[in-house]
């Protein structure tokens, strides 16, 4: 893509208007700045900038609007899904020099922060106050809070405390005409009229540019107990999921694995199972339990009515961390010991059991000599479908039926009122997939939004859906 | 208001396609549903429509749009905003038909119910299986489900639970056109694109109207433990309210009241307080405590630290209840020993102090004989402020000074980045202030949605703000 495709009135505008290292086009920082850690589309941006304050920002859109340039907004580009590419020679808007943290607010239990603040340096500035902001996951260290928000990011514990969007209070946000909007402030309670912060959180870039956020944190959790069960089969990782979730604990993350994962863990990490005999799947359930006595019984209690056929409770840290090794090796094990393809789906929790079995029956039928690894963070009705490619078969011809599986597996989806993304988003790599999830009347009302904020289209387009 | 205000044309289409019991235009029904528990605003609709199904109110709404009739959605009519006041002709429709909860998903712990559901029936339904949707206050006996989501309610639970908005996973709702969206079923997790469910929470009927709702539940709370403390200012109130949140606690209210608002609960309901010397604030804390040594131990902390001047513990259920009754008769106290003009406005926490003593002074300077009482879910930043009118005042005078005062006050909230409805919406009765809250491009977008969604302005028009 040749930087003749900005127009000179637009980069004359730039060049009298912001500092001098505002934009780049170096072809090294293109592909670096053009593409998020989804592999498959080739990085073609035109131009990388670099605002460092919400001002920048809001001039640069309305100059991007005004000369219909198209942005990518992007953040620690740990996406899975393609929304932070720029495929198409599109403006990159960095938000990484943005990365201001106010002072921990300690009454209000707040901190406001700019979008490029990285996730992890914010859970260390919060954590000397006692206090997280309890948006956690793998990509932490590199995942910007502007991300976070924009992809309303999910993660391990969810099951405890929802997802991103309850713990944003504020949002500033530029719109495509470069307009600047300061939405709820610091409120907890604001009722004046539909809560325009919802509309911008999870539309991944699409609708307007987040810059700065007061996040609410809370207390940093007490001591967590990390067990491991041994089930048999997903009816019997639900049946357990109920009976813990009226048990004397307090949970923070509700996580299963098949056989099939702990396998290719074991060959891949050379970690040993804790269990003797293998089973059909496993449950990782981690806690905070006030009352041991009664942790105890329910354990035992798990035994005596036939919930689990095996199960370890971690007695220390580095138990605990083996434990947690087993779950958080997969994705790795898998890349690593085979060509996985993959799906982040969820489901209603009640329809869980009835769906797995149908996809059960339906890789037998189909696909018979496929490997199908299952995970996932069950407690939130999410699953992550593995498929991995059978050595018989050529690359080239796996993902040309893994493309065609997955309008059966998404036809499953629909049928018993799933996502086909639970957490990653649609970006570019999920939108012609779309409509299994959202139905025509959704589409069209999306699209009419789209319309409305952003008429000329500046604003990641091709994200999502086309308008 | 005629009937002849109505188009033929609908009248027969009403006619033909409806049961004969669908539309009313009795006087005393137009009269009672014309209206919500705002008395100020005489209500006029032109006909009451009681819908059974979805598919009615569908209908019913692609006809009201071809034949551009008003309408205003009605559930408990418990409002406080006027939100659900039908003042100037428009057809009034009524959920209170469509009030079907369907069994309780034991395993996903969710129940779908139709918007016409009262609260208090779903906590009903829902309790026999140690289950709550935990949106609860004074008016659950009569609100609606579908009208605690179009308003987003409150209470006294929000410290511990959230708004309503955190306890709906999907929602049923039918546009301005009369199509009928189903928004994220009984999905935690759905990451595809905008999330057009919250766009219809807490837009008081304006973008769209609530049918049906899948409603995310938890567990009934365990033994609460209520205390109530004196001490001497809100700078006080807030020092003890951060010591309690690190407390060995699980705080599930933390209310505040003044020395004015316990002497006017004395006089009407000849309540004791359980405290020999009076005090300038009380607050009333409830939460669920493990650790009864631990909680006897921050108790005591508490004099020692001078946090408190004085404090009791309820030592059973019909203690707790009177000291909850010091608080909960607040509000009927005040309208009982005189006239009272309330605001519920709110603030982020770390302004409350400030906010506060600029009021105090304000209200001094300029309106010296006023007496004024505050209380309010302050753990939540929400601040119900009371001025009640002078012996010496004649009514009329009062409100223009009220009014004029209300400007005052507002500029003050504007000031320390506040909302002026915390909890009760905007509706018609605080329109005209709204400004005060959302700023020019925020109303601006506000109207852009609007137009989008419902081009003719038929969904409760004139409700929030004027398109």
């Amino acid at each position: 893509m040749s930087t003749a495709a900005l127009p000179d009135a637009f980069l004359q505008a730039i060049s009298e208007g912001f500092p001098p290292d505002f934009l780049t086009r170096e072809p090294s920082e293109l592909a670096e700045y053009g593409r998020d850690w989804t592999r498959v589309y080739a990085p073609a941006p035109v131009a990388i900038a670099f605002p460092r304050t919400t001002d920048e920002v809001a001039r640069l859109l309305a100059l991007c609007n005004a000369h219909r340039v198209a942005v990518v907004p992007s953040g620690g580009r740990t996406g899975l899904a393609a929304g932070a590419v720029a495929a198409k020679g599109e403006l990159v808007l960095s938000l990484r020099r943005m990365n201001r943290m106010d002072p921990v607010d300690l009454l209000g239990n707040t901190v406001r922060v700019q979008a490029g603040a990285v996730t992890e340096a914010v859970h260390q500035h919060c954590a000397q106050h006692g206090l997280t902001w309890p948006v956690d996951f793998a990509s932490k260290g590199s995942s910007h809070v502007g991300g976070n928000i924009a992809t309303n990011a999910g993660g391990v514990k969810v099951i405890r405390y929802g997802l991103t969007r309850q713990w944003v209070l504020g949002l500033q946000v530029v719109t495509a005409q470069g307009q600047v909007l300061e939405l709820n402030g610091a409120l907890e309670k604001n009722n004046t009229g539909a809560d325009l912060r919802q509309l911008f959180i999870g539309s991944e870039g699409t609708l307007g540019i987040i810059t700065e956020a007061t996040l609410k944190l809370t207390r940093l959790p007490g001591k967590q107990e990390v067990f491991l069960f041994a089930v048999p089969d997903v009816a019997a990782v639900l049946r357990l999921f109920r009976d813990a979730r009226q048990a004397p604990l307090l949970l923070s993350a509700y996580e299963f694995f098949t056989d099939k994962c702990l396998a290719r863990v074991q060959r891949h990490r050379k970690l040993r199972s804790p269990f003797d005999a293998p089973s059909g799947c496993y449950v990782l359930v981690e806690a905070e339990a006030t009352d041991a006595a009664a942790v105890e019984a329910w354990l035992s209690s798990l035994f005596e009515r036939g919930l689990v056929t095996d199960g370890t409770q971690a007695q220390s840290a580095s138990q605990a961390a083996e434990l947690w090794a087993l779950r958080e090796s997969i994705s790795e094990s898998l890349s690593a010991t085979g060509l996985p393809h993959k799906n982040d789906i969820s489901l209603p929790i009640s329809a869980l059991e009835s769906f797995c079995s149908e996809l059960d029956q339906f890789f037998r039928a189909r696909y018979p000599s496929w490997e199908i690894c299952l995970f996932g963070h069950i407690g939130d009705g999410n699953l992550h479908v593995n498929v991995m490619k059978p050595d018989t078969l050529e690359k080239a011809e796996f993902l040309a039926h893994t493309k065609q599986a997955d309008h059966d597996i998404f036809s499953l989806v629909r049928k018993y009122g799933g996502s086909i993304s639970a957490e990653h988003g649609i970006g570019l790599l999920k939108k012609d997939y779309l409509s299994y999830t959202r139905a025509p009347a959704e589409l069209e009302l999306l699209r009419t939004l789209k319309r409305a904020m952003d008429p000329h289209g500046i604003l990641n387009p091709g994200k999502i859906l086309d308008t």
